[in-house]
């Protein structure tokens, strides 16, 4: 395919996926249909079909868009190497900004809760990324540097709880919900938070 | 009205409240219909009006079930006396023990979005809720017992984040889902990690 055709076709298949996750967050997954999407996206439901096989086909396309860069994060030098809870202290903090910068997908992904296969795929990674996090607690622990009286499971709960639920507030660009806070600052804060804890 | 007609008459309207939080949850409020409480409830819709005046009557009555116990908290002599920090850890870990004493309640009220006047009305006494506990951190801060790095009100939606998140996950006797963790392990390990940090 020539560059010229190639580049408005990406073009439009992002601007789809982009329109696809907002009406997926709103609706529900299951309440989403293709009538829909092509009423949202201003196109008819024959150009949708030129891009995606359907609309199971957007909802992995708009889950890849959350769980690859928070999978990537996990295989970053600073959470490869060195003591583990520093670099558990390094995902987290990056997860914060990887959730503030793909906040639709991140959002989209929160709530997917399972009834097709798709949704069934996107759950299985989510257990694989809290396993990888919990073994890391774990190793943290082992090496004595992390609070061994909290399970290493637990843990990942309470982290990914806390970080998880900045997608119910965090808006970019505006000073409702969260002041003048970055992305950076609201992760340098759930990082003080949970490694160095409130208490001076 | 005489005490034998008193008790089999609360007896009914307690149950259709728990029947009517799982629906609400599940189909949520808009999407839930008389005849969908009816049904699920296995009553008639006039026996249902027997008890209350309708569905918004019942979505104010199982939101009044998680805020009145929550709020309850703020007013405990624990929360009320002695230095700031240990009234917002007294806080703190009695809110993770009422939200599981309360789950279906709790777990409603936090998906509550705003189209009715009850919806606003739960709206509006969560942000006062958020409120009180941002004036506990801001006090603990200037008492110099808090870090005083973090905003009170990004403290506070980090900390209720994370409490809030436990609703996803925990399950009342089962081991699935939150291993042999009790309401109480639960609330010391998020008093730990928020207040002590878990790093050793």
């Amino acid at each position: 395919m020539a560059e010229d055709l190639v580049r408005p076709a990406r073009y439009t298949a992002d601007s789809l996926l982009e329109v696809a996750v907002d009406v997926f967050t709103v609706r529900g997954y299951d309440g989403t249909s293709m009538g829909d999407l092509a009423r949202a996206a201003g196109m008819s439901k024959s150009s949708i079909y030129h891009h995606v096989s359907g609309k199971e086909h957007l909802l992995r396309l708009a889950l890849e868009r959350a769980l690859d860069p928070l999978f990537a994060v996990l295989d970053e030098p600073a959470a490869q190497t060195g003591p583990a809870i520093d670099r558990l202290e390094h995902v987290v903090r990056r997860e914060v900004q990887v959730l503030v910068d793909n906040l639709p997908y991140v959002t989209l992904l929160l709530r997917v809760r399972g009834n097709t296969a798709t949704e069934r795929w996107a759950l299985d990674r989510r257990r694989a990324f809290d396993a990888q996090v919990t073994e890391l607690a774990s190793v943290a622990a082992g090496e004595g540097a992390l609070r061994s009286d909290i399970d290493p499971a637990l843990v990942t709960r309470l982290l990914f709880g806390m970080i998880n639920s900045i997608t119910e507030w965090y808006r970019p660009g505006t000073t409702e919900g969260n002041g003048s806070d970055s992305g950076t600052d609201v992760g340098d804060a759930a990082v003080a938070l949970a490694f160095d804890g409130l208490r001076t």
